[in-house]
């Protein structure tokens, strides 16, 4: 028997977004979704604009959210779960009205733009037994996962340095004075939180160290800039950090580093071993030798681990991006949420990043910014 | 208004097949298409299973494809757009069928085993007035369609050599033996066609460069070769191209070059200019330039051509892939289908690979395959 | 006229030396230099041997370099140009003696272990009108040099943000334990000085960053770690800078990252453009535009600049590597050296890194131990 | 004891050329010849002038290469090898006239532009027992060394096939008609003999996959092209092999492909792997596995065999380039023509590209010129 597709709703991802058609792309690539629903924009001019775009019935297009989630809730046809891609200082109030009416999430990241605020969220998705997910989507490519496993199984031995970096040149002007949708409310503290580059893509990389590492934040130091003039919000960052453990690790990330476009690292060095994954070229995993000798994995070779296996669509050589990655996320929720109607729980169904992770995020936020404020090492320790 | 999906039915892509998700996959990424029939195997069994596991309807689900196009061509609610993923040796039977049922066909490559056959499918989409499209995906990447563009533009001067690259290592055994389906048919002359390598791989070879430089190949001479025992066609092929006005060319295909994954790549050298494309890292186009500098255009950026441009989804950075290419076909047809019934053409809704390109494609073929039998140079013009 | 060869001797490179060995390839690259003197070793055994190997008369051959220094001075036919090669703790010693003695140095780096000492051979080597290079090889790559006009003939607009990196994997484990000769001293504060990282690798990465961009650290926080047990210096180290006039850097450095080979790498982003550099890959030059696009440069093609162009010996596509960058130095410090005799200077003659320039790496070490021991943003202006 | 250094002298290599300088650089670097003698251009100005610049006495500094010859044979101090890097069609003359007075030759290649004229030398050598090495000089990196021994220890599995590629963009203009002297006397077949791009570089690619895989040609198929107008000679080759043994063989050169530097790339596959080696990255050499995954092996890597690490200089990390593995065929010859003066031989003292190999390279140039001729594959099989 196939699994049904799961119906889902949308809030926000209206005209000109970049994040929401990504949503609905993930959504739709396996055909484990059907979008039934949508609060697409707070102009109802271009939110039913999009709702007759996708083929929706214009009952299931809402003028606000809170609307969306009272009606949705009770429906017997309503939404199971809804995809949440606002400016950030949406997502908690959208979030918990979805989960009030008793509808899973995913919601993207940074998860909200207040420590309290998330841990409400961890709190009601616990309470009303939700799924939620935070769309921390570098985490899908399979490569990654084959990341993690590796120093898993001990490959690299002790984990003694990390470095992660993300680096982008888009805002190296300032374009949030230009109209441009994207920078506008990304570049402005009201909607975006109190970072721009920490929330936007320190929060990816700090995810998705963690994810592989598997270690925990204790310390650190932040140093913050912003480089264009004119610009309300940091668009560089520097983070060095100590892990539990010992591990020492250093995040860095800018928004401002012209000609660069969506340059993602992650690098381990271990004891016995160092690996190397760049998100523009996804496909490939580097493992690096004691000698200097590297060994390149690529996905959908038969040498990879069954996780990286398990998501993964294509052979070797023909290469999946970004939006299969995405999809990865997309399909574990939808194996979760039909496991908990009884269905038998696919293998890595749980493999997506959580509330927690999101809350994790935000703390880690909070805490760059508090040192970068101090000038001093803080304490990054969290337990959610 | 938003363009409706097109209702599509699937010939082949049973259970255990590659290029039957890859379609489906590519027909659900933009939301542009619905799958509502299918006869997915010659097995009864399995037909159906793949039926139930699509979420089709039983009575949409047919034991044979003839059967499946007598219903669907009159039914009110039938399918407007068969997808033919069947071994090479049924796409001609198939095509025809629905053809006559006036159902517009995908059909994966190379089109037909003969000559005739190819032909006989060029007439009948022209008389009933269908769209016809053969999978050449290769060609809906956008960095294809840039080299494109620049050459038409004339940034490489007069093209004066062409090396087109098709290397795998998945044949490197005799996989054929061991029941690996993939490997069976297609190593398999009744179901593959007179060619293994050249068939699979080298219509591409021969379809990416045509795509791009424009040219028409006037005589060929290929060498061919068996390497791996056991096996009943080549595995290797290298064929030698004089194109029409003098350019030369070299075409050279592999499925035993052990440890190549997917290995397709392009170049092509003009008088004041080259260009260098790798499948494999698909985001990228090289521009060399006379003294040996080479730019490095990616996907995304603002210098890409409207063509470029409007085949691709995300952002610089945030690769795509083999199924968003496969995509762009899949979406230019349903944007053609819309257009015959009174819409606003899409711009580039023509640009696909039609059924006349996949008859130029077995005629390429069987041109090599005499060459390569005469030992000679063999006249290889053709107008379809 | 031919320019005659110098005549020079070395001090330290006896038998199982690293850098010895590369001092005289670079000197005899060119055919520049004639090697006719020598202190090898402070095993006198050792020294004769080397002495030996190299085909010097015995006579030349001493076993303390004062001896060494007292004899050649006065020699009519004596060495015009010394090469220190020993470790750091004897730099400052060895060149004084030469200098005092009138003759010319070469220096491997770090300078000398302590400031005043560095600043005493500044003075000296003024006072005697002497010329002093301190072979912080790295600049003297073609690609750097280009990487340096480009900077300033303003391609890359007001710079922003540098990041420089060093990393190496040679000492993960604890090497100096084993008797390796190399790791021995580097990891033996007596005799590399307070720093191992940072003196080793970390002036190298600073020099670099400060020939590109001529930019001046004027603060700067460094956090070190010794990540190996039983390590007696740092193995680790990032430091992060605010240069004057506002730009940002981050330098990291590692001797403990498994894997590595010698991966130095320079990446500098402006407002209109940015550039990367990789040792590891010392023939290309990476140009980074705002959409993103690249203009990979490479050695040896008619778009370079002069200074580029006057430092390298092959056509593009014959790869010069390490040597021949090292050897840039020495031959412009024997046409520096034969201009003062009144010959015509060459241009770019004096384009080698000076005492001066191994004085504000000195500087910049002390200044990152300070801020690491207080954990604190440290002044780190200097002016020599 | 030290080797004691060889004393040599050159034909050709005057103002302005470009290999003559490669050889005196590839015979500086380790210190194992000196340069006592020249006869560097048939203008005696020239000549003159480029002895001066070199130190030469007057009396060393010859109008003609035979007076050389004759003088330098029976002096004491007389030269004990040649090396001969002129215009291709006096390299037999040359080479005669100095194996006659019992001088050992290092040679540029191809070796004659006759058959004969080679099997000569061959038998002149022989008979004179003196050392005659073709400056093959690609099969001088290590990597190239690395890859011979992979091949030679079954890493590979049975070789099925070899794809090797020489192209270089240089003579996309006509070049030759500007008065530059390289492209002048490379383009005249009276000076280059009856070939260009065959002989120039197909002979460098023909003996780069010889030396790997060890394999002999035994049949060949030849089509040249001549794609700039006025040209002379073929600026563009390819040729299709079948090896004794099966394997079958792909070479192609080209001088016409713009924006190539000087792209020289083997790649073997076998039963059980693959490998791929640039000499654009040269210190690299790149193992395919089966299932798609890559090994990247390092020069410098403690994982080599004893061959590569007997010919490189500096640890891993560290460049080499073009003229080290130049110097290596000197330093082999050196080492050679010491140990028949009684000394111990050296490890690998042997591996250089003899006239034997050159020979090989001027029977397969003949054999493909034949068979372009012929429009056929000929029998290219050939014991020296």
């Amino acid at each position: 028997m196939s699994p049904r597709p799961i119906r889902y709703g949308m809030v926000g991802g209206g005209p000109g977004a970049f994040i929401g058609p990504v949503h609905r792309m993930a959504a739709a690539l396996d055909g484990r979704y059907e979008l039934v629903a949508g609060a697409f924009s707070s102009d109802p001019t271009m939110c039913r604009a999009m709702g007759e775009e996708l083929g929706l019935g214009p009952e299931r297009v809402y003028d606000d959210f809170r609307t969306m989630a009272a009606r949705e809730g009770p429906r017997p046809d309503g939404i199971e779960a809804v995809s949440i891609v606002t400016p950030n200082h949406l997502h908690h109030a959208v979030a918990k009205a979805f989960l009030e009416a008793g509808i899973h999430v995913m919601c993207d990241k940074p998860l909200t733009t207040t420590l309290p605020d998330a841990e409400e969220l961890c709190r009601l998705s616990e309470e009303r037994d939700l799924v939620f997910c935070v769309t921390h989507n570098y985490t899908g490519y399979p490569m990654v996962k084959e990341a993690r496993e590796r120093v898993r199984c001990g490959a690299l031995g002790v984990i003694r340095k990390v470095v992660v970096e993300y680096s982008q040149g888009w805002l190296a002007t300032l374009l949030e004075s230009t109209g441009q949708k994207q920078a506008e409310w990304r570049a402005d503290p009201e909607r975006a939180g109190l970072s721009s580059a920490l929330g936007d893509i320190g929060s990816h990389a700090h995810n998705l160290a963690a994810y592989v590492t598997g270690l925990d934040v204790e310390q650190l130091f932040a140093d913050l800039g912003t480089m264009v003039e004119g610009r309300q919000m940091e668009d560089d960052a520097t983070v060095l950090l100590r892990y539990v453990g010992g591990a020492r690790g250093l995040l860095h990330v800018s928004q401002m580093s012209t000609g660069e476009r969506n340059h993602l690292r992650l690098r381990v060095y271990g004891s016995s071993g160092g690996l190397d994954w760049v998100q523009e070229r996804p496909n490939r995993l580097r493992l690096l030798s004691p000698p200097g000798d590297v060994t390149v994995l690529y996905r959908g070779s038969a040498n990879l681990t069954d996780r990286a296996r398990a998501h993964t669509r294509l052979p070797g050589g023909h290469p999946e991006g970004f939006i299969e990655a995405f999809a990865n996320l997309y399909r574990n929720v939808a194996d979760t949420v039909l496991a908990r109607e009884g269905g038998g729980a696919e293998p890595f169904a749980d493999d997506f990043p959580t509330v927690t992770d999101g809350a994790r995020g935000v703390h880690f936020i909070q805490s760059a910014l508090r040192s970068a404020e101090e000038g001093a090492w803080v304490d990054a320790s969290y337990e959610p």
